[in-house]
């Protein structure tokens, strides 16, 4: 989707088998999915699963209708990346919970939990992408500043330097004329601006509102690992 | 997937939308269909249907690993059409049938003739990828050759007239290295060795097993129609 070299650390699929036999084996592995899930012979797991499944592609659309957008709103943003990434966190923490005949307080709870950690982990991942190496990142750096996708440090980063470098993110992301060279820049006024910062700031509160998501839970080792994890998907990024 | 520049007769929504946004709304329409299949509270049409698309895309991707193979055999081109495209018509009408509570008896004898009438749709639709004008084809003819797809009437036509042709098919087919003027060439080569009369008899054969299919059932208005549809998938090819 993103054209991206790198995935996990690894030379893209599409890069190796071409886009068609990427696609098409993607549409297979969905198909598979969809059989474990029959297999579960459980109706409201295959519910809250094929729901995420569409939550989560109408996020993707969303995004890319709204890329190139530097006047995009924060709550906008917000909606995007808990369709397109939380809610499959969200869906996977619910679906768990529903298979082991949790009650309905635990239900809520664990979907809440990963609607947060969800939310927490692209805010950092979004983060990354201007701040790391392609090892820590196990993609490459840059690519959503190459799409003009418009992310929380690239929002804010610009706004904080508009005044004097408006002419700069009109070209590279309004009108979308980038050079290689300016992914470097835009990486420094990003950065200095602290849109990195407070960026990761939001994450560490996502992560919080998740570990208080799961704080009514009785204490056990599994609570204390959705604890860690929590902590994880933004300490990663620092 | 195919590349084609036109769709039912339209122009392909790649072109006006571009590929990400293309691929992203299939995944919507996948998970939107998914949804409404759990709406329908019936685990087994699920099952049936959750089976289609894997077994669709296991054929797709089996396709593309035997393009351009001019000694791919006739059951292997058989099996990759029953999977692509006829296990699709095979699933509607076992689903259908199951949706209104038929008897095991009936359940089979549709999934039968959904099978049935799935390949002679396919053999047809090979057929006119080397014989009809756009207009009818609802895509652009010669794709096919385009993509150095192993059709049946690719495959008799090359196997016909290999003795004075090899070369020729050798080079647009083995090696993949075609010119726009090629498509006229393969087209009179294949039409003239009888190869689209022999697709479109064999495709006829299966429009006669997919009505024997439904001649146990009842005689109505609806059992008409479904074997006039068998006739139509060949008829409109002639």
């Amino acid at each position: 989707m993103d054209a991206s070299e790198l995935r996990r650390g690894k030379v893209a699929a599409h890069l190796i088998w071409g886009a068609p036999t990427s696609v098409l084996v993607g549409d297979f592995l969905f198909a598979r999915a969809f059989e474990l899930m029959v297999e579960t012979d459980s109706m409201r797991a295959l519910g809250i699963l094929a729901e995420a499944s569409r939550v989560i592609s109408e996020g993707e659309v969303l995004q890319l209708t709204r890329a190139h957008d530097l006047n995009l709103d924060q709550d906008v943003y917000l909606q995007i990346i808990s369709a397109k990434t939380a809610e499959l966190f969200a869906a996977a923490a619910e679906a768990g919970a529903v298979g082991a005949g949790a009650d309905a307080a635990a239900v809520k709870a664990l979907r809440d939990y990963g609607m947060a950690l969800g939310i927490a982990f692209q805010l950092a991942d979004d983060a990354l992408d201007y701040g790391a190496t392609a090892e820590a990142l196990g993609k490459n750096a840059g690519d959503d500043f190459n799409e003009g996708k418009a992310t929380l440090p690239l929002l804010l980063g610009a706004a904080r330097t508009r005044g004097r470098e408006a002419a700069f993110w009109e070209r590279t992301i309004t009108k979308g004329e980038r050079t290689p060279e300016d992914f470097g820049r835009a990486r420094e006024l990003i950065v200095g601006s602290g849109a990195i910062g407070a960026t990761l700031d939001l994450a560490g509160d996502y992560a919080d509102r998740a570990k208080a998501a799961v704080s009514a839970l009785p204490a056990s080792d599994w609570r204390t690992a959705l604890e860690d994890l929590a902590d994880f998907a933004v300490s990663r990024a620092a």
